[in-house]
C-alpha cells in the first residue's frame, strides 16, 4: 500500500478501511503544557481566545507544527454555542453559569438562534484551518459537548463530584430536564452541521459527564440524543467520533449510538472493547494521559501494545484516554506521535 | 424462618448463608444530611469530632436512632490512622497534607507504630458502640482507607481530579510507590485488626480513589494489598467488605481480592455483576445516592428492583453505590430503609 495523506488515513481509519497504520491526534492537544501556547495565551482570557479568530487558528496550528499530531481540532470550547443560546457564564477556569437552568422557563429562556449567526468566528475559525491545511491534506476536526454534559453544568451551575442538583431534576422534573437536552440536541445538530460546512472533516461529540449515570439512566436520558444527533448530521461528509469519560459499563449502549467512532477512556480494555463492539464501530484511544509522564521508551512500548489490541477492531485512532494535562511533558507527547509514526 | 436479629442477619447476608431479606445501611450515613449530626457537630473541627469520643460515639449511633439503617458504622476518617503515623492533615473538608510524599526518605518518615497506642480513641469508641449495640444484637462495622487510596492523597497532597503526581511517581519512580503501599498495607493490617479486637464485627475498605487506573495498574498497584490484608486480617471474627468507586471495569481483579463483600458503586448494575463474580464473594449496593432525592414510591420501586438482582449474588447487603451527600433529604433516605424492611 502506498503511504496514505494523512487525511486519507485518518478517515478510513474512522470507517473502517484499511490503513497502513493507525492515525493520531491528542485530546486536548492545544492546551497549557505547550509553552507556545500558554505565550499566546497570556493576558487573553480563554473565552477572548476562543473568539479571536487569529489567535484561535494559530493555538489550533500549534500541536501539528510543534508535536507532531495528525490532526488540526478546532480550538474552542464546548460551551461557545451555549454563549450564543444567551447563556452568561465565565470561564475560572472550568465554566461557571451566572443563573444555573431549574425551570421550564429557565429552559425555554434559552434562544434557538442559528450559531452561523450567533457564533460566527467558530465558522470562521474552521475556514481559515481548512485553508491552510489543505495543501498539506491534513484532516481539520470540528467538535462539540453533547446535550447531557452539557445540561450538567447548566444546571449544576459549575463542575461538580456529584451532580446532585442534575440528578434531582432527573428523578424529580424528569419534564424539564427533558425539554433543555431537546433544545440542546437541536442546536448541536445544526451546530455541527455548520461545522461540516465550514470545512470540518470529523466531528466529535464530548460527553464527557454521561459515564455517572448507571446503565439503565445512560439509556433513558444519554443514548436517544446521541441517537438523534447521529442521524441527523451530514455524515456522508464527516464521520461522527463519541467521547465518553468513565463510560467502560456503557461501552454496548455507545456502540448503539449511530457514531462511527466511539473514544474510549484509559480505563477501558481497548482489546475488550473491540470484542464487545465487535465490527459495528471504530475505536479511539486510549493511553492515561498521566502516562506521558513515563521514559520514551515506556510510551512507545504501551503505542505497540495498543497497536496491537486496536487491530481487532473495525478501525483505530491513536489518541489518549482523556485530554492532555497541564503538567502533560511535551516530550512525553512527541514520544507518543514518534511512536505511532515508528509503527510498521 | 424465624425472624433473625440484625447481626445474624447481617453477618449471614456477608457469609452467604441464606437470609430472609437483605439487610441495609449506607455508607456516610453519619452525615451533614442529618440536621442532628450538624447539632453535635457545631463549633467543633471533623478531626476533633472523630477524636471526641462521646461525639463520635453519639454521630455513629444517630443514624440507628434516627433513619432505621441495620448497622452501625464508626464515625472516623480514612485518614485517622495516617494522623497516627506522623503525618500533618488538616481537613478543610477534604484531607489537606502539609507536606506530599514523594520520595523515599518521605515514605520512611511514615512512623510504624502501633495504632492502638497512636490512635488509641478510635478502639475506645468501638468499644463503647459495642457494649451500646449489644444488647439489640444491631452489628457494628470498622473500616480503613485502602493503602492506594491513602497514598493517592499522600502524594497528591490533597483531592484531584487527575491524581497526575501520584501517577507520575507509579511511571516513573515505581520503588518510592511500592514502598509507600507497602508500609501504609503494614499499618492497615494492624488498624483493622485492632478495629476487630475491639468489637468491630465487620470491616469495610475503602480504595475510593482505585477505580481511577486501567484494570492492567489496578492488578499491578491495588489487587496485592487488598490480598495482603484479606490474607491477615482475622476474618474468622469479621469479615471483609472491599469498596472501590468506578470500579466496573475492574470487578474481576475485584473479585480475586480475597473479600468476602464486594461494595459496588451505582455505575455497576448488580445483575451483571452477580452474573461475573458468580458464588465467589456476597455483594453490597448499590443504589445512587442523588436517587434518594426521588419520590418514596420510586425509592421502593428501585429497592425491589436491587433486591431482586441481588438474589442471583452469593450474598447481598443493601446500601447506596457511594456514600450519604450532605444534599441528601432524610425522607429519602427513610423511605430507603422501609422499603427494605418492607421485603417479603
Amino acid at each position: 500500500m502506498s503511504e496514505p495523506t494523512r487525511s486519507e488515513r485518518f478517515l478510513r481509519a474512522c470507517r473502517g478501511e484499511p490503513v497502513d497504520r493507525p492515525p493520531v491526534w491528542l485530546m486536548r492537544q492545544a492546551g497549557r503544557y505547550l509553552p507556545e501556547y500558554r505565550a499566546v495565551r497570556a493576558g487573553v482570557s480563554f473565552l477572548e481566545a476562543c473568539q479571536d479568530v487569529d489567535r484561535a487558528v494559530e493555538l489550533s496550528l500549534q500541536p501539528l507544527r510543534l508535536v507532531g499530531t495528525e490532526a488540526v481540532i478546532l480550538f474552542s470550547d464546548i460551551f461557545i454555542p451555549v454563549v450564543g443560546m444567551g447563556v452568561d457564564l465565565e470561564f475560572r477556569p472550568g465554566p461557571v453559569i451566572a443563573q444555573p437552568i431549574r425551570t421550564l422557563a429557565d429552559v425555554e429562556k434559552l434562544a434557538v438562534s442559528d450559531p452561523r449567526a450567533s457564533v460566527p468566528y467558530v465558522f470562521e475559525i474552521l475556514r481559515r484551518l481548512r485553508s491552510e491545511l489543505e495543501a498539506e491534506e491534513v484532516p481539520l476536526l470540528g467538535f462539540a459537548g453533547a446535550p447531557f454534559t452539557l445540561a450538567a453544568y447548566l444546571v449544576e451551575g459549575k463542575g461538580s463530584k456529584d451532580f446532585a442538583a442534575l440528578k434531582r431534576l432527573m428523578y424529580c422534573e424528569p419534564a424539564v430536564l427533558h425539554a433543555l437536552l431537546e433544545r440542546l440536541t437541536e442546536m448541536t445538530v445544526e451546530y455541527l452541521n455548520a461545522q461540516i460546512e465550514a470545512g470540518a472533516q470529523a466531528v466529535q461529540l464530548f460527553d464527557t459527564w454521561a459515564g455517572l449515570l448507571s446503565a439503565a439512566d445512560y439509556r433513558e436520558w444519554v443514548l436517544p440524543t446521541h441517537q438523534a444527533i447521529a442521524r441527523r448530521l451530514k455524515r456522508a461528509a464527516a464521520p461522527l467520533i463519541l467521547y465518553v469519560n468513565g463510560g467502560a459499563h456503557v461501552l454496548d449502549a455507545m456502540a448503539e449510538s449511530g457514531a462511527d467512532v466511539l473514544s474510549l477512556d484509559w480505563r477501558v480494555e481497548l482489546a475488550d472493547a473491540a470484542r464487545r463492539v465487535g465490527r459495528r464501530v471504530a475505536l479511539q484511544g486510549n493511553l492515561d494521559p498521566c502516562a506521558l509522564a513515563a521514559p520514551p521508551a515506556r510510551i512507545a512500548a504501551w503505542v505497540r501494545e495498543l497497536r496491537d489490541a486496536g487491530r481487532a477492531a473495525r478501525g483505530h485512532v491513536l489518541n489518549l484516554g482523556h485530554g492532555c494535562l497541564p503538567e502533560t511533558p511535551v516530550a512525553g507527547v512527541r514520544a507518543f506521535t514518534d511512536a505511532v509514526r515508528a509503527l510498521t
